[in-house]
């Protein structure tokens, strides 16, 4: 394809001058031919406030005609807690079908971590996207009174499962040390656990040349500090995936450079791409919120899309960046700018 | 009192090792007139295999008449995930009402950490211990059918939640900094998250004091790599309190040393105290476990039995030994005698 159809949301806080500088790179490491049309919505609190609306099916209607979605970020501090990542964030991932959140940690050379000697650390989340506790199923009785009642209720089903395994093994069988850990908590949660370790091992037959491996999500916590290097892709649960990627995020490098991808790889429906972290309100406005995790979702889009040179040239672009930046204060623009320079030239 | 009428559950692998080791050290601070009888249970992977059982009524009547449990470690490969962990683990918890899960977590100077500049760490986790994912409620249709479909569901009530967030108030009131964090997911599971916000809220204003926090999940994984010094107190749920503690176990010297309490406050049951860590059962045998974890424990049983004098020096005697040890490596028995020794002067 020689033309990208992008919709853009850049969304709340920080948002707005992320997705401007992820666009910045975007248009610089683009080939001349290619012709990029992006369309800007308005997603996010201010619209909230304004209509009482976060996505609406003529919303979803519009979204769905484009090759891929950037977004910055959603969520403020005056909209309360759930409307709009239940009403918005995840509504737009169960409606797309993104089953596959996709989340890379690596730490490149020089950058700063929480761990101590500097460990390698190069492995990549399949996060299930659209099951588990995320459904939005269970309810509450006698709300409020002494005697309510919540639940929450993960639902996990052969299809769901078994495709986001498919596409993990898929991706370890093309990394070099083709290795699969699956993250779950089978010994406490019987019935999902054996589901997920069922098909697991079931789909491991078909890919005799990767090596498997099983941790509960409690001891693979410990191992993201203690012993990072042992991961190289890890398929997990969307609960256990939303925990460990935060962590990952955290050990290698911190928010500020992770990207995700929020895939529907048969191509249905627009795949999603944005940063980790989230609209850091205190922060906006100021020209500090770091724009690489953005720059790095831009990547993965660019990946998704079949731009794989263009996805390295970023991906070498920040490494490259991050590795050379030394103690310098930049500013959010500064940091795209030096970036959309590294991947023209 | 002047006797303790102790339940002693080795179980499997490093159990054994370690909970000898912990007894040792009980014996020695103990003072000379209280009286300390105690009687050995063999749960744990060889009865089951023995006699198909994990825990009858018949034991549980039994065990109800001591004044506390102390337990190694239970789980072995040659038993299926979850049977263990189902039929003794968590049907003790359940029975005896458990619901006061707490996990301190404390880095000393001098002890390995995989953090960056051997930052300050000394908080106590008060997890769930009775509802949330853990009831074993759910269940699977279809099983081993391309249209399998598994749930799980959490379980919360007023009732539940109330208690341990009023038990976390009144710990982190009785602390120096007096502050509490809570830390669920309550933006995605909105109905528990709902639940467990409004009560803690309403309780906090019973605790003026207490400076109260929230997190997600999520979130504070982050923290507890980046910036744990910010925790003093954390409440949480049943599955988030497994997964943040064996992380805190990590950061703040690792498994070998992380104490836990199965606590029943109302003293209507007996409650169980246990190192966090499992039955390692690759060192099973070869004296390689360190029984510090396990003699925490028993610090964490002697308080809660009102030996509040005994169970402090023991904390001061693991302090000094994890100050002084240096580079030696010690068999277990030479951990727990160099343990006995010191509490005894
Ligand atoms: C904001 C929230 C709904 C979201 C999630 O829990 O998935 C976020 O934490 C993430 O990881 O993308
Ligand atoms: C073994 C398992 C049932 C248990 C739990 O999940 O609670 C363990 O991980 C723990 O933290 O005590």
């Amino acid at each position: 394809s020689h033309s990208i159809d992008l919709a853009v949301i850049p969304g709340d806080g920080i948002g707005q001058e992320v997705v401007a500088e992820g666009l910045k790179v975007l248009a610089a490491v683009l080939p001349q031919d290619v012709k990029l049309e992006t369309k800007e919505y308005d997603f996010g609190a201010t619209r909230y406030h304004a209509t009482g609306e976060t996505l609406t099916d003529a919303d979803l209607d519009s979204l769905k005609g484009h090759d891929a979605i950037l977004l910055g970020a959603i969520g403020d501090p005056s909209v309360p807690s759930g409307v709009l990542e239940r009403g918005f964030l995840l509504k737009l991932r169960f409606a797309f079908d993104h089953h596959v959140n996709l989340r890379p940690s690596k730490l490149l050379p020089g950058v700063a971590t929480p761990l101590a000697g500097q460990p390698e650390i190069d492995f990549v989340v399949v996060r299930e996207g659209t099951e588990g506790p995320y459904t939005g199923n269970g309810g509450t009785i006698r709300k409020g009174t002494p005697h309510e009642v919540a639940t929450e209720v993960s639902v996990n089903t052969a299809y769901g499962v078994e495709r986001v395994v498919r596409d993990a093994f898929a991706r370890a069988q093309a990394r070099p040390r083709k290795k699969l850990t699956l993250v779950h908590k089978n010994n406490v949660l019987t019935f999902a656990g054996h589901l997920w370790t069922n098909i697991f091992n079931a789909v491991a037959a078909e890919f005799p040349e990767v090596t498997t491996d099983y941790l509960h999500v409690d001891a693979a916590t410990i191992f993201l500090v203690t012993d990072p290097a042992r991961f190289d892709v890890i398929v997990t649960d969307n609960l256990f995936g939303d925990i460990i990627t935060d962590l990952a995020a955290a050990v290698s490098g911190g928010i500020g450079v992770a990207a995700s991808g929020n895939i529907n790889p048969s191509g249905e429906f627009p795949s999603m791409f944005e940063p980790v972290h989230g609209s850091a309100p205190d922060i906006a406005g100021q020209g500090k919120a770091d724009p690489t995790a953005t720059v790095l979702s831009v990547a993965l889009l660019l990946r998704h899309l079949g731009y794989e040179a263009e996805a390295g040239r970023i991906e070498e672009a920040v490494s490259a960046d991050l590795t050379e930046r030394g103690d310098a204060v930049r500013t959010t623009a500064e940091i795209g700018d030096a970036l959309a320079v590294r991947v023209a030239s």
